[in-house]
């Protein structure tokens, strides 16, 4: 059960976050979140989104796991207008969920939580090196490297004590160095793996919002992304595995 | 034969309105107005247009009537400055009109008028229902209705006092209920029609626009949008056919 | 040898007057400038560029002939920011330029020139007709002709002392003719040429930017558009030949 009213840009960042990653997931609904781990088609890219019950102006929920096409939330998440406050109304062992704004009533079906893949198991990976960097930077990096070439590294360099990222096209190459400077922290550690822009392009995109994100780095390991939404009562991790660096 | 200057903004106005419905149509002119009347190809939606002489800053007009292809008449216009005036030049019996603005003459070729369909005559209905509405909220209740459906229903709840549409989709629900808080006026009177977005949509464009819409409903009937345009000096309405109810 | 630097606007006007004719040039460095002449694939327009060491913040050239990659430049152009510097460093005998910008490094691979087309001779031709225009003015009678043909004339009469622009569609004709009054000033010469739009659309946005453009024409002769950029520090001069006129 679900019974809940949500500022609507709070809503919709929630919704991109999620986008950027998967077009359906399982949300998980309880006492005082409202919760979601999912991987990717190609399992190589996971998210956990938690919102906090103080995301919202009114919450109250009971454990209940629904199925929820994002895609379709997108759709509806266009239509609401910035003063809008959203209600969210999910009866017991409901199959539909109501979301009324601005007058409208929206009645959508939920998908069938048992089509909908199962929650991936975190992978227990130690990631040393932290770097955190305002998400326009990492998006604009992100960006740069996308001219040139279709994956990126990410690395430290501890006696340096910078970050960079490094692209190598066919025949072109950039290089992007940040010392403590430009960063808003580092903590230094031997670091470099390799990352597929495809999966970044839209990572970026939505990463680019938050005024902080912790890079989270290893040697050809994944990368994990760490950063806060909802004015701090959302908290997002996003995973993705390494490409190979071939020679 | 027409002679007359018009404000470029009242020209684009009054081409957006008539371009929502057809791409050519008949244009009646004389001595105090300019008037179209036209249906779609599809017999399901018709336009009646009068911009009286009034909306011109000169206007001279002998009974003459020309071809208009709509879609050139759109083009056209995208080229005029905000600040311009219009000139329309078309001599007695010609075959060309002249159009003048910010130095430009344009000589456009008219339509054969035995080549464009006749006048359609308006149907004899009565549509006892009636709510004068912002344009701007007809518009979004059509956007809204799109996400789900590809027909709406509006209706009347007389009991209530209020407005309403609804559309079903194969899986989603949405309903928007208005009353006379939310509207400008309504007369009550048992009414609902349902009616094909295709149509709705373009029309809900241009009349959202309009400060006030007058929506008239009956039972299974069509629907009359009519509104004003060229600050009061020309008026619009427009008739749409409903759609099969199907259960 | 190059070493430069240039503000990021600057070099943007340059790139895009370029790409408007062609996509990739040669281009010559030598102490005091840096210039490219190219016509496009189909022999029809021509390009003669020279941006002073003056339009750099810092310039210091020896005489070198590299081939440049116009598109991928438009692509690095589009991730520069307003207030960045770009640095330009090309070593002697490279066959990388380095471009570095807000912290990012790109390290570009030339093309090489033999691969790209000589450098063409100007003609020696004699215009005698010559207008100064606003490049906005210019621009939008280009577009104004596009929409009822894929041709244009250019001319000038001598007795009225006027230039005029003229185009003739399959059923329609426009028609802009401009006094001294809205001219910033005319060399009267009998004068008439036409000119495919579909070049002209291209040269016509980059020129919209320009506050005055000469443009100098003849009888059946080709059209030059002369025009700076860079503050003044940059000559511009594009030549397009012209169509026959059927009759």
């Amino acid at each position: 059960m679900l019974k809940a009213a949500i500022d609507t840009e709070i809503f919709k960042e929630t919704v991109d976050v999620i986008s950027a990653m998967v077009t359906e997931c399982r949300l998980h609904i309880n006492e005082d979140s409202f919760s979601t781990r999912a991987v990717d088609t190609a399992n190589v890219a996971m998210i956990s989104l938690d919102l906090s019950s103080s995301a919202f102006s009114s919450y109250e929920g009971t454990d209940t796991e629904i199925g929820l096409d994002i895609n379709k939330m997108k759709n509806i998440v266009s239509m609401m207008g910035k003063e809008d406050t959203l209600s969210l109304d999910l009866p017991e062992g409901g199959y539909k969920m109501e979301m009324s704004f601005g007058g409208y009533k929206y009645s959508i079906a939920l998908l069938d939580v048992n089509t909908v893949r199962k929650d991936p198991n975190p992978p227990n990976i130690e990631l040393p090196g932290k770097v955190i960097i305002s998400g326009t930077a990492l998006n604009n990096a992100i960006k740069a490297a996308a001219l040139v070439s279709d994956k990126i590294a990410f690395g430290i360099n501890p006696e340096k004590g910078t970050f960079y990222m490094e692209a190598d096209g066919d025949t072109d190459h950039i290089n992007l160095e940040l010392g403590t400077d430009e960063l808003i922290s580092l903590v230094p550690a031997e670091a470099r793996s390799m990352f597929s822009l495809d999966y970044l392009k839209d990572m970026g995109k939505v990463m680019s919002k938050a005024d902080e994100v912790e890079i989270q780095i290893g040697i050809d390991h994944p990368v994990k992304f760490v950063f806060n939404i909802a004015d701090g009562n959302g908290h997002v991790e996003y995973l993705l595995a390494p490409r190979i660096e071939a020679d």
